[in-house]
């Protein structure tokens, strides 16, 4: 027994659990999968490298996947979609892994989503020409890495709660994600939730349950 | 010309701005506070000290006034509540003042509130009898200093997401709370969204957007 | 002369010496399992890797190998159990390597063990399923990454101490296991004692010194 | 309802709930030393100012109080000692307030103490020359600043487990107590209990835990 | 002697020495100044206390004295302006100390200067207020603390370079400044040049030399 | 659409956007490189792999490559020169990528550049060799990893700022280039404009800048 | 007994001890000097505050009292000189303090001292007009905050060895010191002997061992 | 031209210089190395890789090569020995590649050596049964990992300065050779002249400028 699955989250919270397979051997991966299959449970598969994702493949065979992002969704289909609009923005395209992570597990949660790429504070006009989205969005997810400006911004601009998601693009004193991670908990404009370094699953997960109504 | 009020706050995102007092003289606070009136604006004052709070209450007299959490908010009657509940933890006496200031942002943002004191991770019993609470809450707020581990244990009980407020509580490692902040960002439960150090303000405003619905 | 065994441990301390591997060479630990064998000595080899454990095993073929954990323990019979129960605890699946290294340490310095598996504060009622259990150690050892919150709810649950072993299991800021350590540091409940991370040897040690009556 | 004492916690753990003063108005430290006294229950107040201190001493007369380890007892009588011998090691005189707090706190859990004071490791012969004694405890416990050397040290002459407790004594790369608590946790010795820096309170009860039986 | 001025440094680099005060006692500081009369020469005395600008007001009463940043200079009349136009911009109220000594010591040393105060990016429309001046400059000047993202901001908006200058303006994981200083250096736009943590004098010495044609 | 080019850049700010690599599929890499021949636009791609580098070439044969500085300048002419002087100093030969990555970033946005190569502080006659050539220049650049001291020394021996360029050269408590970074941030001589570690595009954007005029 | 003095340490090292007073009552200090009155022994006294310098001065009223650098050395009479010259250099006046306890502390222990000051090299020609001095040392101190790159260079200009004192002078980004220390172990030049921050005392012990022969 | 050798050090220091190969190319390494046979002069090259030390072969066959150690020195034949003796004590057999660079930096600087290996303070009475060797050596030299303890241990037992050298032997919180660097760097002993981490070549030439006489 290496595994004792939190089965009864989907009653007690209202969303499934989801496997983090970093530290599990492709082997046990594969069993959780075949066991989702068994009974029939809506599962993620997060930090899943090429072996992880094989052997969800072959247990799972229709699971969705998504290799930049390292997750699995099975079913394929994302439950029909209820609450608000999340609306996800990656300041640059290298943080666009981390962004679709976070994409993804807000719909197959349950949420209608949209995308915005490459509108970092170097070139305002960029991300002021999409005002119009980001207003009408219930939260919105920004991933940023390097100075980590963005979430900050965005929150100045809109009503909704911004989730700011740190990654770890940037070199030298970015420290791997400490310094945006550190502008967005030191954000200007309050309504900033942070999350951890490259945790897409993490900020998508919470945008969902702020958009649940 | 010290300052350059951001007065279209409230009508780009529906929320006043905030008087942050920490850096400013008494004189320059008392000035702002003065335009307050003649503007008749909602406006809160942060981080306050005993001689902030003098020069606004010579200002704004009938002004409320929490010295412990260091806020002051005028006009004293918060605008009537809408959305859903928060709920503020203090997960013990002495994450006590921050957590009030969580509180009393979200309240004169226009939320319902309620309040739990000293339930930490050490007598688990504690929280565990105020499950019913905290399930009816739209949004928790869960402050916490040395190990941090409240708030993450909160998430996974509940499906509402959870605002975590680390504090400076402790002492030697705890690092002036970098030990609770690194917990908070690494918590096991999804669903947690966390905030600066000691930021009850930041804290009780983003509760008061996600709970705005 | 590249090494001076501490030969006099066994006498001194009750307990015999460990031969580190990671900085040796793997003839080097050949060398030394020779030396074990013309002594027939106790010895235990850790974190070695798959040459250091093919040099032991071709002087001590019958020495038992447990490649995650990377352990070898020489001769494979461990001691007759005496003293205390040693339960070790894995949060999640992916601290099983470590936690196993605890628990094959305790066992072959004479301790009886039990292993629970999975039981993270995500999902409480798992962890809550084992009190019984957890009740009858003389001494617990909870293996924690991510924010390590796991052994300070078990040490708030029981009268043994409890040894905290954080692993760097996690990734952005837990940096490499330093927000578990942290965390562990800081226990609200006191009854922790915290060993260096992903130090599974030193962990199983120090719990079998604790149990030893 | 400001606190939410643990009264449980002697029945569940078998240890009385102490009290950390450092967070609260010596109004409320005061109320519940008049309730320990209404209950008439075995309590400790931890780092008490002199404030916190005038308070319980007003509700407890009798109270025991250690003004240098901030520490006060009630009722004054510890209970009669079971258990094994807990030795407290200050490696300098000024270790000694913490080391005082760690003895304390043993003694009033219930067991036997013994206190040696000045043997760091600048003067190796005077460890050397209290090894009877030391290798007659059920657990040591080892309070040092600067390099923190001296626990490990001791770990290496007994089988006893180490409680090592690092102090912020020292200057400059000691950082407060950063450098002995490092130190600690990669003792070369196994064997080596870490608690917080300046946290004898908590070595106290750890040790107290060991050497019950 | 306790001192040995660089008097050289007018002739070799055509900027006159400043007096850093915070390590010397006033006396010493008093003898410079009087030494600096005797030789009518062109000197700034930086992180001045009360009781150090005494001591220099003594020796040259006609001194000029901004006691907020802790600067004077002597003689008072400035040198008459050359070169390019300097913008010294503060993001918020708090960092007004700092940007003042930023923009003294530029014009001390012969530039034109104009100064901006409580333009932070939470406020977007404040700043784009000022785009005008702002790319008049031959360089701005952008003193913040918090999230330190408005340096970055104006350099994507002006093609002459901004010397950033991080302010310890914050609290919690704002570290004293150390957030807002990674953030500048992690700067998504190219043209930010870093100076210390609350260095104002560096700042202006910087600004005035790349202001110099 | 994985990318929104700033390709107003030019107009507002005077200097083309460049391309960094680091985050981008090569695929995408080549795309944008296809994008910079249809409209004749001058690019730089910076922090290039080979993978990038081929990609890049594939579009644009006549690109210029520095595979050391990873680096790509299309089209390979660079702009004629204007402004004053560049001249980049490498503390020693390790330093040399990142001091070319700078000097080719200044050459192609259009000033003259001059290059001195191993003047570390270790062998001092080294650089005060070159004290004519560095007073000739407009702005200097000196990278340098270990200690990071020669930026400051050459502060002290000319009037132009000079860009500290912190290279991660080095090891153990080099820390990466962050031991070289804090040198210069605390420079004693002041007129030290410090950029991100290993970062040259930055550095020579800086200095073109400066040189402008 | 509050103390174990190592009054082997003259016998076994050739040095005797010094009464570190940080962390002791004034009361153990004079208790302790008055020790040193009976037994005769040479003793110097080490960051004494005012009232440890008291109770000194009342048991032992010839002692040499040196109040900024908090030191106090009895009898007053150094003993006869004999070694190497020790040069010890201060980089600014703010570092004279700490030099100074460095001075005192070798000439002491018995050996011939000269002090050089504020000679940075933020004016190169300063340090360098003392080369004949310098090189006639058999051991050569260099105190220095901010940058810390004086030691270095003056290391690679003589053949003696240098020990390298960090001092906590400076601001911002210096984090009390620990900025030189990390310039200094970095050197780029060899023959670099690093101590703690503001540890004169250490500095001047190590120079008394090099400078004995 | 991409280097700069530094060939006055000979005459102005009295030791030659060495090339420190990590971040040069094997080519630009058997460039410098022809020239050292060209100059007949004596040269070491440290941090040398499997290539680099193919080039250095390449251009002097006769060279000495330690591959653990990464050192080459050339002519093979060391300088007639002078001085004092050079004694270098490795804590650990894991810490032999570090303390073999030391020994044998000081060897080709004209030092007397021995070694001593793996006597760490796990088992006390193997360093104390090296006393009498320890005790003739003019300088010892102590590398150690983990945590750091013995040349401050050693340092007590000795008249001789300690140059101690931390290596980034250990795991989890020695943080690659941060842990020992602290220890070594507050050691309770004087008498500790601290290098960088893992700078066996700076180890090795301070005790020979220390062993000079
Ligand atoms: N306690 C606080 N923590 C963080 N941000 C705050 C706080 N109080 C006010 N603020 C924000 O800080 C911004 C700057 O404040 P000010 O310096 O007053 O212009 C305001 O726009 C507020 O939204
Ligand atoms: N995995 C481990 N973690 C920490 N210490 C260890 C480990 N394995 C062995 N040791 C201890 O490290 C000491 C040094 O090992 P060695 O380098 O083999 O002499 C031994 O005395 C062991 O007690
Ligand atoms: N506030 C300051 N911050 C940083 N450096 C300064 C400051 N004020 C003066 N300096 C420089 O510090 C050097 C040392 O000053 P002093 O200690 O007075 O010799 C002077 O050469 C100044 O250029
Ligand atoms: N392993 C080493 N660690 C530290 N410094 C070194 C090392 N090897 C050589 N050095 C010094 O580094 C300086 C720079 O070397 P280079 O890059 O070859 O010019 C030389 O002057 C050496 O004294
Ligand atoms: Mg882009
Ligand atoms: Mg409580
Ligand atoms: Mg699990
Ligand atoms: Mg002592
Ligand atoms: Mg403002
Ligand atoms: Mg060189
Ligand atoms: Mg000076
Ligand atoms: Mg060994």
């Amino acid at each position: 027994a290496f595994a004792t699955l939190d089965t009864d989250r989907q009653a007690r919270r209202g969303y499934p659990e989801a496997v983090y397979c970093a530290g599990k051997t492709p082997a046990q991966v594969g069993l959780i999968a075949a066991d989702a299959r068994r009974h029939a449970q809506v599962t993620l598969f997060t930090r899943a490298g090429a072996e992880h994702a094989a052997a969800v493949l072959t247990a799972l065979p229709d699971a969705v996947h998504d290799p930049d992002a390292g997750l699995l969704a099975w079913p394929p289909e994302p439950p029909p979609a209820s609450g608000g609009l999340v609306v996800v923005v990656a300041a640059g395209t290298s943080d666009l892994p981390v962004a679709r992570e976070a994409l993804l597990t807000a719909r197959y949660l349950g949420r209608r989503t949209e995308l915005v790429v490459d509108v970092g504070i170097a070139g305002l006009h960029r991300v002021l020409g999409h005002l119009d989205l980001l207003r009408s969005a219930r939260v919105v997810v920004v991933a940023a890495g390097m100075d980590g400006a963005l979430p900050g911004l965005v929150a100045g601009l809109v009503s909704a709660p911004v989730v700011a998601l740190p990654t770890s693009v940037g070199y030298g004193a970015a420290f791997e994600g400490v310094a945006p991670l550190l502008t967005m908990l030191n954000a200007c404009a309050p309504g900033v939730a942070v999350v951890n370094i490259d945790n897409g699953y993490g900020a998508g997960h919470l945008a969902a349950q702020i958009a649940a109504s």
